[in-house]
C-alpha cells in the first residue's frame, strides 16, 4: 500500500499557485510523505512543472461550472489547496462574477467534497486574506477580532471561511483558512491594484525602473513575502489542526512596516540611486483606500502552530533578490 | 403623493413574525409614517391580522423557490423584515435544507432587491442570532468579538449578515442584521430545542404544569422577551443607520441571568408552589450544548442606537403574564 500523497491545486496558474507547485515539486514530499500525484487547474492552463516524476494532471477550466468540482476531486486528492479566486479589484468591478467564482465556486468544491462520501475527508487549505478585515481597528488586531470586510472580495472570503469551518465541524473535511498578509514583493509588472505600490516601489527600482508612490511614507501595512505565503500553505497542509478547535480561520504572521521603513531597507540593499527612482505622486483615492487597511496583528494562534514570516523588511528584500533576481543585484 | 409605508414580512407565521405583525397593525405606523400596505409570507399561511384597514397581501410559499423573491418584492416594499428561516435544530439535522432556506433563500431575496433597480433601496431588517457566536468566550463579549458559530444555523446567519453588509455598502439596500438574544418566555408548548428549558421552567409552572430543568441552576444566558424582540425589529426599521458605518450586524441588548435567578423571580411572582413544579432531570447532552453558549454581552453599539431590553427577569416574567396570560395569574 502506497502512502504517497495526491495533491490538488486550484488557481495553480496564479502567482502563489505557480510558486506553490514549484515548491511541491522541489520538495517531492510533504512532512515526509512523498507526493505521487498532482492535479493542477486554473482558468488559464497551469504551467507543467519540470522535474516531477509522479502522475500529473493539468487542465484549464472555470471551476465554478457544473461538474468541474467533481472533476477536481476525481482522484480523491488527500490535500486540496484551494487558491482559485477572482481578485479584489475584479470582484469589486463585477459583483456577480465575484460571487459566482469566489462564493459559488468555493461552495461547489466544498459540497463536492462533502458528497464524495463519509470516508473521504481531505485536508483543505483555503487562502483567505487580510481583506477579510475592515476598519476601524484597534492599534493591534488580535485573533478574536471580528471580520468586517469593506470589499466584496473580503466578504466572499469571510463566507468561504464560515462554510469551511461548518463543514469541518460536521466532519465533511479537515479544513483551514489562512488569511494571507499583503504579499510583497510581488513579482511581475506593476498592476492597478490599490496595494500594488507596496511591491512596485521595491521591485522596479531594483531593476533600474521608476516607480510611483501614491501614499505617505507613514502608511503602515502587514506584509509577507511570496516565499512565506507558500510556506504557510505547505505548513497548513501537514500540521495537526485539532488545537484550533472549530475556529479554522486564522490570520497569518507578517511584518508590520511603514513605507518609509521599506524605502530605508531598499536604500541599504540597493543604494540611494534606487531610492531616487521612487517618484512621489500622492493619490487621494488610493490613500483613502489604504487608510482602511490593517496595520498590525497579534497572530498568536498561527505562531503557536508554527507559522513563520519574515522579521525585517531587509529579509523580504533578500527573498525577492534570491527568488526573482538570481540572488544578486546588477549595480 | 402618499408617504404611507409598504411593509414585507417573511416568516410572518412564526412566533416573532406573528407578534411583529400584531404590533404593526396595533401601531398603524412606524416612526409617524402610516402603514398602508402589508405583504406577509411564510411556508404556512400567515394569519390575517384583524383590524388592519390598509392593503393586505398574504400567501404561503417556500421563499427559496425560483420567482418567490421577486413575488415578495412586487409591490416594492419600503421596509423588508426578513425573518424566514429553518430553525437551529432542523438546520443541524438537515444540512442541505438549512443552506437552501437560510443561505440561498436569503441570497435570492437580497439579489432580487439588488436587481429591482438602482432607485430601489429598501430598509432590510434581518434577524440574526446569538447563535452567530460560539465558545470559547471572554467573560464579557464586546461588539468587536469574532463570529465563530458552532451550528450550521449560526453559520448561515453569519453568511447572511456578511452579504447584507456588502450589499448595503454597495448601495443595493439599507440593511441591518440584529442578533437576537435567546427569547424568553417563548409562548406555546415545550419543544425539543436545547434552549427550550429557559422558557419551559417559567411558562409551564405559571399555568400549574410541571417542567423539566436539564441543567444546573448556575447556567447563565442572555435573554430578552418576545416583546423586546419585536421592539428591536420596529426600532431597526426606522432609525438612521449611518452611525453603524458598514458594520451592519450587531448584538441586541439582553439580560444576563442564571437559571437560579430565573427561578427566584418565578417564586416572587407566582409563589413556591410554582417553583415546586420544576423537576430536576440533569441531561449531560443539553448541559454540554448550553456550556458553549454566550453568557454576557456588552452591546454598546445597539444601546447607543436606542435599542432596549428588560433590566430584570421579573420584568420578563411580567411581559409574559401581560402578553400571554391576560395580565393576571390564576392562583
Amino acid at each position: 500500500m502506497s502512502t504517497g500523497l495526491h495533491i490538488l491545486v486550484t488557481g495553480a496558474a496564479g502567482m502563489i499557485g505557480r510558486k506553490l507547485v514549484t515548491r511541491l515539486v522541489a520538495d517531492g514530499a510533504i512532512a515526509g510523505r512523498p507526493i505521487e500525484a498532482l492535479s493542477l487547474t486554473d482558468i488559464i492552463p497551469p504551467t507543467t512543472p519540470p522535474g516531477f516524476t509522479g502522475t500529473l494532471v493539468s487542465w484549464a477550466a472555470d471551476f465554478s461550472q457544473p461538474g468541474e468540482a467533481e472533476r477536481c476531486l476525481a482522484g480523491r486528492p488527500d490535500i486540496v489547496f484551494h487558491l482559485a479566486a477572482i481578485v479584489s479589484g475584479e470582484a469589486e468591478a463585477d459583483l456577480e462574477k465575484g460571487y459566482r467564482i469566489n462564493l459559488d465556486g468555493t461552495r461547489l468544491l466544498f459540497d463536492a467534497i462533502r458528497l464524495a462520501g463519509e470516508k473521504y475527508r481531505p485536508r483543505v487549505v483555503f487562502t483567505s486574506s487580510v481583506g477579510a478585515y475592515g476598519a476601524p481597528f484597534p492599534a493591534v488586531i488580535d485573533d478574536d477580532f471580528a471580520l468586517t470586510p469593506l470589499t466584496s472580495y473580503g466578504t466572499q472570503k469571510v463566507m468561504g471561511e464560515a462554510l469551511l469551518c461548518d463543514y469541518t465541524r460536521r466532519g465533511c473535511m479537515d479544513g483551514i483558512a489562512i488569511r494571507l498578509p499583503t504579499i510583497c514583493v510581488r513579482p511581475g509588472v506593476p498592476n492597478k491594484a490599490a496595494s500594488g505600490f507596496f511591491s512596485n516601489i521595491i521591485r522596479e527600482p531594483l531593476v533600474g525602473q521608476e516607480a510611483v508612490l501614491p501614499v505617505a511614507e507613514t502608511v503602515r501595512s502587514w506584509l509577507a513575502s511570496p516565499r512565506s505565503a507558500v510556506g504557510f500553505l505547505v505548513h497548513a497542509a501537514a500540521i495537526d489542526l485539532a488545537p484550533l478547535g472549530w475556529r479554522r480561520g486564522l490570520m497569518m504572521p507578517g511584518l508590520s512596516v511603514t513605507v518609509g521603513e521599506q524605502i530605508a531597507a531598499l536604500g541599504r540593499v540597493a543604494g540611494e540611486a534606487a531610492v531616487k527612482l521612487i517618484r512621489r505622486a500622492p493619490d487621494a483615492t488610493i490613500s483613502a483606500i489604504v487608510a482602511g487597511w490593517p496595520e498590525r496583528f497579534d497572530p498568536q494562534r498561527a505562531i503557536a502552530l508554527g507559522f513563520r514570516a519574515e522579521a525585517t523588511f531587509d529579509d523580504i528584500l533578500k527573498v525577492h533578490i534570491d527568488d526573482e533576481l538570481g540572488g544578486t543585484l546588477l549595480r
